[in-house]
C-alpha cells in the first residue's frame, strides 16, 4: 500500500440544495416527511419549487458536503458524482472545486438536468428534503477512476447512491477497487427512509466486509435493525460492523467497534438555524481524524465541532475554515 | 389620482447575486474598489467566478431587494425588470413572486444570460460587488406599463438604471407616467461612482422635479456635490431636493426637505455580517412609512430597521418578516 494522494475521495449524488424557510402547516399540506428525505421528479419539483418562499441556493450533496468539510479541515479531498453542464451544474463544480476539492468528473452535455434538493428549514431549525436527482441519476461506473481510489486512503460513500441504479454499480465498482488498493470503505446510510428501501443490501455490504466504517444517526440505526430500542440496535450493530459511529444530535456519538460501545460528547451548539449538513459534516470530522490516525475519541469530537459549525447557519458546507477552528479547540487533526 | 393598488412599485436591474467570502487581499489582487460597485463583462465575470471562493447565490437587485423589503412589511409592491429565461431567471422570478411581489416583466427568450452580481464579503462584513448587467440591460421603455405605474403611489428607481441605456430610457418613461398620474418618484444613487459617472444627469433629475424623492449614502451625496464635508453636502442638497433623505451606516441618518435637516438614529445591529442591502432596505421602510402617510421620522426608522436586519445575514433580502419586527419595535406602518 503505497503513500495515499488523498486523504477521503467522496462519491455521491452532486445537488444542488434549494432553501427556504417554511412553517410546519406547508410540510403536512404538502405531505412531507419532516426531517426525511423524499425522492421526487420534475413535475412534483415544479409544484414544490412553485408553492415555496424565497429561497438561497448552495452547493450541496451529503457526500460532497463531507468532502468539503475533509477539505476545510486542511486535509486532501476529492470528489466523484454527476452534475449536468448547465447553470447549476457550474455551480456546483465551482463551489466544490473553490473548496480545494479535486472534482474532475465530467459534466453531462445532454440528459436531465442537475440534480436539486428543495430544502423547507421550519422555525425549529430541522430541515425537509425533497430531492430531484437529475442529472445524479446518470453517474456511471465508468465515472469512477481506478487510479483515484487507489490513491485515497479512504473511499466515503453516501447511502444515497442506492437509488439510482447506475449509481449502485458505481458504488460498488468503488468499493471493490479500494480494497484491492488496501485502502478503507465507509459509507454514511444517508437517511431512515432511504435504509427502508435498501436494508438488507446495507446489512450485507456492512456484515460481508464491503463496508469497513459505518456512519449512521440514531434514527437509521433502528430502522437498519429494525427496533425502537437504541441498547438492542447499537449490540447488533457491534455484531457486524467493523468499526461504526452513531450520531445522536445533542446527546453526541457512539464509536462502536470490538473493543466496546464508547459515548463522545457533542459539541454544545451555540444556536440551531439549520441543521441540514450535521450528519455529513460529522462524517468530515471523524474521516480526517481516520486518516491521520487520530483516537476514535478525537476523530469524534473533530466530527463534532464540525456538526456544531455548520448547523449554526443555512446551508450544509462550513462558512469557516474548519482547520482554524479545530486548532482553536486544541484539536489540530 | 385614484386609489393606489400598488404602495410601490420598483424599477431595477434583475440581478442574482454570487456571494462568497473573501480575504482583502483577493480586492487587491483583482483592482476592486473595496465598497464599491464595479460593471464588469462577461470574460472578467468568468475570471472573478473562477478564482473566487465557494459562493451561494441569493436574488438580488438593489431596487429589487428594496421592493421584497417593501412586500415584507405588508405593503403591496411590484417589480420591474429584466431577466432571461434561463436558470438564474428563472431563480429571480420564482423569489420575487414568492415574497409576494407582482413580477409580470417577460422573461428574455434570447439575448445574454440573467445579470449577476459577484459580491465579495470581507472580514469586517464590508462588500463589494462585481455586476455582470447581462440580459437586464435589456430593459425597454415598453417594459414599463402604463397602468402599473399610474396604480402605484410611488415609483422607485435605482440609479443603476442609469448605466443601461434602454433602461434610462425606461427610467425617463416610468418618472413621465407617474407624474401624469400625479404619483410620486423616488430614486436611489445607488453608487458613488455611478454617481460619478452621471453626476449632472442626477443633478438635473433632482433640480428639475423628475424625482420627488431622493436616497443617498453619504458618500453618494458627497459625490454629487463633489465635496469632503458633509454639511456643504447636505445644504446644497436642501437647496435642490423636495425631499430627501441621506443614510450615514451607524450614525443613522437625515432626512431633508424644506423645513430643514433632521436627524433619525440608526438601530443598533447586533451583528454585522454582511452589510449588502443595507441601502436598499433603508429605503424600503422609509418608502412603506411614506405610502402609509406616518411622518418622516417614523418612515425613517422604519428603514433603520430594516436596515439592521439585513445586515445580520449574508444576502440582501430580509431573513424575517419586517412586518412582525416592526410591530416588535412599536413601529407598525
Amino acid at each position: 500500500m503505497s503513500t495515499a494522494r488523498y486523504d477521503v475521495v467522496g462519491i455521491g449524488n452532486a445537488i444542488v440544495d434549494v432553501i427556504a424557510r417554511a412553517e410546519e402547516d406547508f410540510l403536512i399540506g404538502h405531505g412531507m416527511h419532516k426531517g426525511g428525505m423524499q425522492l421526487i421528479d420534475e413535475a412534483r419539483a415544479h409544484v414544490i419549487y412553485d408553492e415555496m418562499g424565497p429561497a438561497i441556493e448552495i452547493s450541496g450533496g451529503s457526500a460532497a458536503n463531507t468532502i468539503v468539510g475533509v477539505a476545510s479541515f486542511g486535509a486532501r479531498a476529492a470528489f466523484v458524482g454527476k452534475a449536468k453542464d448547465d447553470e447549476l451544474g457550474q455551480t456546483f463544480a465551482h463551489d466544490i472545486r473553490a473548496a480545494g476539492v479535486a472534482f474532475t468528473t465530467p459534466l453531462a452535455a445532454d440528459g436531465p438536468a442537475t440534480g436539486r434538493c428543495y430544502i423547507l428549514v421550519t422555525p425549529d431549525g430541522e430541515r425537509t428534503m425533497n430531492t430531484y436527482l437529475g442529472a445524479a441519476q446518470h453517474l456511471a461506473p465508468e465515472d469512477v477512476e481506478a487510479e483515484l481510489i487507489a490513491a485515497s486512503a479512504i473511499t466515503y460513500l453516501e447511502g444515497y447512491l442506492w437509488d439510482p441504479h447506475n449509481a449502485k454499480e458505481a458504488f460498488r465498482r468503488a468499493a471493490a477497487l479500494a480494497h484491492v488498493a488496501e485502502r478503507l470503505v465507509a459509507l454514511s446510510l444517508s437517511d431512515a427512509f432511504c435504509v427502508d428501501r435498501w436494508r438488507d443490501e446495507f446489512r450485507d455490504l456492512v456484515r460481508g466486509g464491503t463496508v469497513d466504517v459505518l456512519f449512521a444517526n440514531e434514527a437509521e440505526l433502528k430502522s437498519l435493525y429494525q427496533t425502537a430500542d437504541f441498547a438492542t440496535a447499537a449490540a447488533a450493530l457491534r455484531q457486524e460492523a467493523r468499526l461504526a459511529v452513531v450520531t445522536r444530535s445533542e446527546q453526541g456519538c457512539v464509536v462502536v467497534n470490538s473493543g466496546g460501545i464508547e459515548p463522545v460528547a457533542a459539541f454544545p451548539a451555540e444556536r440551531v438555524v439549520d441543521t441540514t449538513g450535521a450528519g455529513d459534516l460529522f462524517a468530515a470530522g471523524f474521516l480526517v481524524g481516520l486518516a491521520r490516525a487520530a483516537s476514535h475519541e478525537t476523530a469524534a469530537r473533530l466530527g463534532a465541532l464540525a456538526a456544531a459549525e455548520v448547523i449554526g447557519h443555512l446551508g450544509a458546507r462550513p462558512a469557516t475554515s474548519l482547520k482554524a477552528l479545530a486548532a482553536q479547540h486544541g484539536l489540530a487533526p
